[in-house]
């Protein structure tokens, strides 16, 4: 489904929804099966109906921070649901492949999705800003923009065409930069080679010359060690100890320019969401927040240990980039960035929203939080 | 109360909670009224009950960031449970004065209190490593010590001989230095000052002349201006500015080196968190998390507007601490640590916890945040 098929599917929605409402003046004995006409009727006459639904997400199972994220998120909303809305996780593969699960859940196959927006970069470019962007905001930073600078209306509003509710459900905070077979002393070293980079990094790879794939999380040490690809990036020293990336690449460098803060998301179906009484709607919205913050406190709570146990069990070399590599990625991400928002209005838009509020937290970081981490 | 009575108090809540542990073996409709026995009771029966409570705040009503976030808690409560618990948010002196809440809700003269754990330092001095520690944690650390390493349970336990559970409600992020009306170039510039600074930053003051005294926010503006106090820090530019301390002070001094990360609290009366059902405990639980983190997000947001306003329109004079300064700062921050942990073995428990906890997030932030934040 492009995003002109899309539209029209949603305009259909729009006025079945039309419909919905207008149904909503019958009596509700008459009617209550109509799915529109629920987020219509008044909460007590749903609050013991309970929901059975699928979430299809794009990590391994249970896979540390990130599938174990998903669960957290299904987890709080039975409990604070009191089980009247029961979600069961779905691993990456077992009901459709990782990087089918937008089309899923806007073809109502599950009600919710777990991923990262960067992922459905072929279905509108734009999409790549929710996720993040190379020397752009970070965790804190995104979440201001998404709770209290626009960011999230501006993302509902790029997923209204393809029927999903889009929330923010988790965040890496600054990632590594990626494991290498050899050393990256200046850009020439990146031109050939073949990584897994995903989203607005990877098209920056592309301009320093190399080649950019993706390839879901659950895939990626095995192409690296068969030498389908030769480099890889995925999140932090927690998530890439659990993967094994140590054994089949020997750099490690930071920090990630290409993903200063990645916001994950859940995404819900629009009817099915619309079909919720008002009470459960809330517990989702709210459950969502709780689990993008959870996800990040874990990261920040485990990533050191396992950056240790990198360093002197698994005797990896961690290295920074040099400052030479970071202007010339730096100078790439712009001319990326440039190419994205000339195509299309409602990217600058949303570039012109994301920039604006960056700016400003960035000055007041400046004389805060990083003022403090270098003073401390 | 102290917190031998305290303790005392506790003995008999425990003794009555054992007592309505028995009572739930009776017949639910002989022992209904029984609110000990209502925890043991299933969802199902109370899932309709619907619960008044009382907020008390330490903060003036509707105050921005802090009154705000306490009233927007109560909402994000009501809305997910339906309408099934509503508060009433009170502002400080409304039903109490603001540094009486803690005893209050340990009264049952409300169920619930919004304010920070420093502020109770007389109950205990260990409760301020519960808000936050000069030269320690971040935000984002400081919510990672507590949700996923071991600082939660240890303020329960602190909490609990008060009957309160407490929960962390709210960050204000890297605070500013405060206002002053004179340079300060060197410690000893300090001396003498009388100056608003609450917690361990207030015993550092002392220890370099000065004297600390602890105001409630809302007489802050007036007590400057008349010279009871001659300086003071409140948090940063969006509070500070609403306060309108410009008027009354010149200097603006970076970085909020005495409370990097201080966290806002809201503690429930034990009885009454019992009292819920699970549903609504659970989302007690997570909508205070939800606040924890939208109140430091809309910081982030507001501060640098406001900043900007305070320099442009009010002619604020910003300037940093000198480096010596700080060493100074540093090692009596040191010493005030170190007077604390040394009178109660509890208190270097907490202490303990958090510092293993901040030399590992130091570590991982130096490698991460902190190297992004300074190359972007």
């Amino acid at each position: 489904m492009n995003h002109k098929e899309a539209n029209n599917k949603n305009n259909r929605r729009k006025f079945l929804q039309y419909l919905g409402v207008a149904a909503a003046s019958c009596t509700v004995a008459s009617c209550n099966n109509d799915e529109a006409s629920n987020a219509n009727t008044s909460k007590q006459q749903n609050s013991q109906q309970t929901f059975n639904w699928k979430m299809v997400t794009t990590w391994p199972k249970n896979f540390p921070g990130l599938g174990t994220g998903a669960e957290y998120l299904a987890q709080i909303i039975k409990e604070m649901s009191g089980g009247r809305l029961n979600i069961k996780v779905y691993g990456a593969g077992e009901i459709v492949p990782a990087f089918e699960i937008f089309d899923a859940v806007a073809a109502e196959t599950a009600e919710m999705g777990h991923g990262s927006a960067y992922y459905w970069k072929g279905k509108n470019p734009a999409l790549q800003f929710f996720s993040t962007v190379p020397f752009g905001m970070t965790a804190n930073e995104m979440n201001a923009w998404l709770y209290h600078g626009g960011g999230m209306e501006l993302w509902q509003r790029a997923y209204q065409p393809f029927g999903l509710v889009p929330m923010a459900a988790g965040n890496t905070m600054v990632q590594m930069g990626g494991w290498f077979n050899k050393e990256i002393n200046s850009v020439e070293d990146l031109q050939g080679l073949k990584m897994r980079i995903p989203g607005l990094g990877g098209e920056v790879l592309r301009l320093a010359g190399g080649t950019p794939v993706n390839v879901p999380g659950g895939d990626l040490f095995v192409s690296l060690q068969k030498g389908v690809i030769d480099a890889t990036e995925w999140v932090g020293p927690y998530n890439d100890l659990a993967f094994g990336l140590y054994k089949a690449a020997k750099y490690y460098y930071s920090p990630g320019w290409h993903e200063p803060g990645t916001t994950l998301e859940c995404f819900v179906n629009e009817k099915a969401f619309n079909s919720l009484p008002q009470d459960l709607q809330a517990i989702v919205r709210n459950a969502s927040r709780v689990a993008n913050q959870n996800m990040m406190l874990e990261y920040v709570a485990r990533n050191n240990d396992a950056l240790v146990s990198l360093i002197n069990e698994h005797n990896v070399d961690v290295r920074e980039f040099p400052a030479d590599v970071i202007e010339k990625l730096r100078e790439l991400s712009a001319q990326v960035v440039a190419d994205v928002v000339g195509s299309d209005p409602f990217a600058q838009e949303i570039y012109d929203s994301y920039q604006g509020f960056l700016a400003k937290s960035k000055a007041w970081h400046d004389l805060s939080e990083r003022a403090y981490l270098n003073l401390r």
